[in-house]
């Protein structure tokens, strides 16, 4: 993504790996006031840094978790192998412990210890723990990119498009997903516009997608959740792109709290919307959205803004994070294969049975 | 409505005058972590309490602008009636022009005029004008006592109800326009819940409908805005009541910024969706929804919480401070003369021509 840097724009990765271990990532607690680059030496340090959110959105996790067990994997000092996989084993459950509910976090430190098994010596372990997380990342934008250049064809000359929450670069390592067709329009020369639903209850629209969208200088105005409907009513809104937390085998999806509202209206007002996602993120042992569980946080993060108490004391509050969306209010699912605009395409990706 | 001192609950109104033309309110820019009355002398104080919105809500408005005009007349001190209808006239125009897009600001100052035109002298004038406050004061409380008494029938044992914004005694002078029913059905003995969108961008229902509800002991949760439909979907929402800004010929209706979006997702989810608004909201000379003109205010009401920027510096925002809500989506509108279920009924309700 690009980011501010004076008069001029540098390119940057949410989170990366330099030669010697040493990974980097924008410190997204700081934002959007303060742009500071953390820097992790250790796997512990980088658990720390996904546990207390320095990096968050699941494909970010994903990736810090995978440097991570890189990271882990550097600092055995022996070199005998039964002690390495004991080693390796503590690493992997110290990264798989900072975030209980995050599928992309298991699955990277699966990724790692599969590319892992095959090590003879410590020697070659560590310098296949290298390339793996490397490559782990890389790939992870890759489909980002991919899903920007399927999804761009969406947006046409002069499109005003809202977006719920932060599916951006920031939740993964480049690019985001329901970001990433917008930043490829706008690189095209494409005039957009993006209406930025704040994304109450922790804020992520207002703090992160407009951080965002201002770094890259595409055009974009926050707005209380409340008015997404508004602007849908009165024709101001041409499309709609989020992004998905899961996506089950008849095209039903869960997403940040208030995905749901913005797509009955979206429907009730002709506007199409669109998921952005990579095939990851479907979840095909579940049928249908009724099997999905919704986690209800804290109270707190209704009840303060900043850390400012907004209702009176004592008073109560409900916090469901995500919501369930039907696949009848979807037009369509943009991935790293191409936009899939019914749910029976979905089987087309199931895994193949072996003969 | 009621208000917990200690142990026990006091019965309070939101705004009354005393013997002697003290105008006594409840502060409500303290609200909701300071309960403080404010004390107003006279009709340049009552003009600044409606300024500062230390009072707000059109109906607490309007009483406060008949209270003030009745200080305003107490004031004049000859006994010329020239002179004194000059005096009035200086001092419904400093109180016109507190609120400048306030219909019932305009709406008392008439009435308070009306009474004081069949005066034939200056002590007359004072003793009507303070009879004619203290009337119309009861009168506008009065109707938001029979939209209870009306509305707690549509209100089930064990019913779940969702509100928006803050059309309760706060924002009249007793009891409130749709938390009015919600009042008379918890005094009734039946065992109620209240979801209370927290109401972006200024917080109406976490600030203000929270602390009512508290002060009279109805259970309650808080919610962000974007929950609304996860709550309708998963079927724990029985019914929604909301009040209204301004109700046309058609039954379309304006009222705060996301009433619209609550409306869709209960029709969605075969939620019965109802408006409480005494009879002087309506405006029959606005034949549909179209020709309402919707108010945007300032952009810092989104970009600040409580004083704390929330989005990056220089970011837009854009801010609708109310929506229209088509009659299709409404089951029935609550007034001090019952539910009315069908627009054409309204007609009724028409200004008869004089023969």
């Amino acid at each position: 993504m690009l980011i501010k840097d004076g008069n001029r724009r540098r390119n940057f990765r949410t989170i990366w790996m330099e030669k010697g271990g040493i990974v980097r990532m924008i410190d997204q607690t700081r934002l959007p006031h303060h742009f500071r680059i953390f820097e992790s030496g250790s796997h512990m340090q980088t658990a720390d840094a996904i546990r207390n959110m320095t990096v968050r959105g699941a494909p970010a996790i994903g990736a810090a978790a995978a440097y991570g067990m890189a990271q882990g994997v550097s600092e055995y000092g022996g070199e005998d192998m039964s002690g390495f996989r004991k080693h390796t084993a503590s690493v992997g459950k110290t990264l798989a412990s900072t975030r209980p509910t995050a599928y992309d976090l298991f699955h990277a430190i699966a990724y790692m210890r599969d590319a892992l098994s095959g090590a003879d010596s410590v020697e070659e372990a560590k310098e296949t723990a290298y390339t793996s997380s490397m490559k782990y990342a890389a790939e992870s934008a890759e489909k980002c990119r991919r899903i920007g250049i399927f999804g761009e064809n969406l947006i046409k000359d002069g499109c005003n498009i809202l977006t719920h929450c932060n599916a951006g670069a920031l939740a993964c390592v480049d690019y985001g997903t329901a970001l990433s067709p917008i930043r490829f329009a706008h690189y095209s020369g494409k005039h957009i516009h993006v209406f930025v639903d704040e994304t109450r209850p922790r804020l992520q629209g207002a703090q992160l997608t407009a951080w965002e969208l201002k770094q890259e200088g595409i055009p974009f105005s926050v707005i209380a959740d409340n008015a997404a409907g508004f602007f849908m009513q009165s024709g101001e809104v041409d499309l709609v792109i989020v992004g998905a937390d899961r996506i089950v085998l008849n095209g039903d999806f869960a997403n940040k709290i208030g995905t749901y509202e913005k797509a009955v209206l979206a429907k009730e007002n002709g506007v199409p919307f669109y998921v952005a996602a990579p095939l990851n993120t479907f979840d095909f042992k579940c049928k249908t959205g009724r099997e999905i569980k919704i986690e209800e946080r804290s109270p707190d993060e209704v009840n303060y803004v900043q850390g400012k108490r907004i209702t009176p004391e004592d008073s109560k509050a409900r916090n469901p994070a995500f919501d369930v969306t039907p696949a009848k209010y979807v037009r369509g699912i943009i991935t790293e294969y191409g936009v899939i605009r019914k749910p029976g395409e979905l089987r087309r990706f199931l895994p193949k049975r072996k003969n």
